[in-house]
């Protein structure tokens, strides 16, 4: 597996340059940036080089569609997401992510049947250009109540979900936080195939009782009480070898520079890959 | 447009041989009935013989397909479902229709994942028999809170669903009962291309509240409050001219004779046709 | 049937909104252009009170997109598909057309597996915005030996890949020029249902042997030997209510102004409608 | 990866069960065989017991549809395609496997168009029982002219195709035999990411030129000439963890009794698992 690094929880990195040349000095060999804006700063050539240098690769950039409100406001989004997907291959990328929100105001039933006519789009267009969409659940209980109705929060519900959208290029993002507040265990991940992960978060929750567990009030990895030792394990035993990217919420901005937030992400993994026998 | 009658609201008629008979009698044109039964006593050839001789054709068969439990119940109609399919292409029905219950026990966001992925098979394998899918969206207000949550009742809403299906052979089943208690108009009838219409339904319902109208209490066609001259010259101005079939559920078994029932069928038709102009 | 124009044929008529202009002062309804252009130039604004005011509609814009070539090629196309179809839904166009060449130096095999992915990416954009893929097959028989291979040139080649397609906005576009090509008469199109059509073009061929008709030696309609009304006649039977645009191929530029062959062109449609009995 | 055995080149072997037994006997962990025969003749339950007493799995089963002639034919198919994909599912057997003849007496473009959209219907169904379809490329020179025009037989082509069927459960059926005769190397295998492998095949071909290896004259794996610890470690090193089956298309029936065969094929697998250093 290939560590990696988002920007979230590592307060102002500034440019990408940046957080490459910083995830780089700690050991990272990937990090989740907006790879269009920077193709457009630097051109593909000027990024890939930049990664050559750094031995880094991109691990996954964000789906810029927003598909959870009408049809005008999703179809807004598709012209930049052929830019976006565009600019992903040429720096060989190959991961697109978005997340589902546990609960909506939309009535559940046809805001699932809309949802699944327009990732069913986005997930054609990232396949023109060899893209995965990866849907990430989203565990913790208060979000499940933060709006009108319950949508889906639970692997089996997303597993299933993408069998609907029926493309063969979407697949879940793993994020250990949402496993954690999701029950789940190791044998869960085992059920799974590599294939049906397109890409995992790395992140921890402070002890005590899961169902208090808040979205933006995570830990570094390794600093706290999920079991990141059974969730790596349980990957590398199934065969997952793509990346692995921290992505660290937090209610406000860390005070420590990031310099210094990025090696203890480094120690985290560390102590969590060693965990893991990795 | 064809005038069709299901056996819904016409008791005891027997054999689907005397349906036809008494059917085509009164100047019906279709009969809704189970295919692949008739098929399988008469064999193909003798049912298109029987049709022909009475200047009839099958409207529409049902969806031989539990899509509303497990994953297991799906499956085991499968192999009937090519069985159903196979029986009416034989006798030149293209129309398999199924309704779409407006609550439902189960969480409504997974659910209308699986009832999608469900339905997208159940599409392609009648699209390989050149036969449509219809959906019926069901208005009755006392079966929205009939089961724990709400599902999907609206004609906009179906039609997005058939989008979201995705497969070019599924549209909708327009019954006059639930366009009425969904409080639709000609206008929105008329916002549908004739092709999106895979089958028609014709009923009539009491006065009163439109909300307090009961699924299974209607009126024959002319009988009741209905704008049915509204809703088939609407039909007839988008260039609808498939079946348009009698469904009249009724809380207990009508007392009078087939032959009445049909021949009331029929002064119902002539009413609801004449007014509309047709 | 709305009466419409493309430039083909027309000479040099200038700008789209002399094209409208010479076009609305003929009696015609539509033109098919470049969309994206004009709502470039004037804003979805000006190009709508522009057709208002000519009481005139966009008949169909072109697919923007390479989709005989390869994957890369292909791809660079797609920013500008989801700019074309959001362009051609704030002007009302809902009809994208490419056209079929009969034969392809690459291998027929391969390359219809590539073209049937390709074409379904485009399909699901155009769908996302509410507009029809309209596949035009190419008749005249000198190009079915143009290049190395036999690809496809039949009514009904084309609508067996449309199934294979198997989006549900994919349709024809028929041609009058390709129906007499390949053989074809009025009842092959009333075998059609009006959905299937996308978009139709009117051209006429010089009498003569069929197999020696050039693709690019076209008449204006009315002045060959088409049965152009048996044709209009035809689609106008089974419901077809869309544009029928003229688009002449010739093998150089006229040497009348195009205000004179727009006239011409109206003569032969007056005289074609006629015909037809429309 | 699991040693498998079908029925080919191993003479007589009477039923299935002898045939499980022998398998068994020899260290082998899975048999290519008709599930639903079997299920027919000892009830699922039967099945999973002589399975589980023997440590055996099946491998595949054949696509029982014949998508290479007309719809009809195809149609024809698809009630036991459903009853097939039962029976493998409740035994265990999750891939369902096919070969593409690499010509053709069809127009090849129009056939694939056919080709494309059967499958993707076969694909469905399968998928709605948790089973993969394997398309097996077949490489033998004299094969690629055996009908009328040249269809498809590279992996390369085999993978775009399967793009083009865009069905999520669809992969290759990689056979030791077609990847030597199609001229691919070890690098070629390790391109491909293992799920997009439903099933192995494992043959030898006599020494010779390439181009002249006949299809139904393969050797036993380890006596011939191709580079089978290649092709395995080259499979195991991507992560293919299926079954490796034996399919020794011959002349003629061999004369040793199968128990001398599946020994002899026991040495085969042993030579190369143990040359690829598994």
């Amino acid at each position: 597996m290939i560590r990696g690094l988002t920007r979230a929880g590592l307060g102002d990195v500034g440019t990408d340059e940046r957080l490459i040349a910083l995830a780089a000095a700690e050991g990272f060999g990937a990090v989740d940036i907006d790879a269009a804006g920077l193709v457009g700063r630097l051109g593909a050539e000027g990024v890939n080089g930049l990664l050559r240098r750094h031995g880094m690769k991109i691990g996954a950039i964000g789906l810029p569609v927003e598909w959870r409100a009408g049809d005008d406001e999703f179809r807004a989004g598709l012209a930049g997401l052929t830019e976006a997907a565009a600019a992903a291959r040429v720096v060989g990328c190959t991961s697109c992510c978005t997340y589902i929100l546990p609960s909506t105001d939309h009535k559940p039933a046809p805001f699932m049947a809309a949802a699944t006519r327009r990732l069913r789009v986005c997930a054609q267009i990232l396949g023109a250009y060899g893209i995965r969409l990866g849907l990430e659940f989203v565990g913790p209980h208060h979000l499940r109540t933060a709006w009108r109705f319950p949508f889906i929060w639970t692997m089996e519900e997303t597993l299933d979900w993408i069998g609907a959208i029926g493309e063969p290029n979407v697949g879940l993002l793993l994020d250990s936080f949402h496993w954690h507040t999701t029950g789940l265990s190791a044998l869960d991940i085992e059920r799974l195939k590599p294939e049906q992960i397109a890409h995992v978060h790395l992140n921890d929750a402070p002890a005590g009782p899961v169902e208090e567990a808040r979205d933006n009030d995570r830990l570094y990895p390794g600093e706290g009480s999920i079991d990141l030792a059974g969730f790596l394990a349980a990957l590398n035993r199934i065969g997952y070898r793509g990346v692995v990217s921290q992505e660290v919420l937090l209610p406000e901005a860390p005070s420590e520079p990031p310099e210094r937030l990025i090696a203890r992400s480094r120690a985290g993994f560390d102590r969590a890959f060693a965990a893991a026998g990795l």
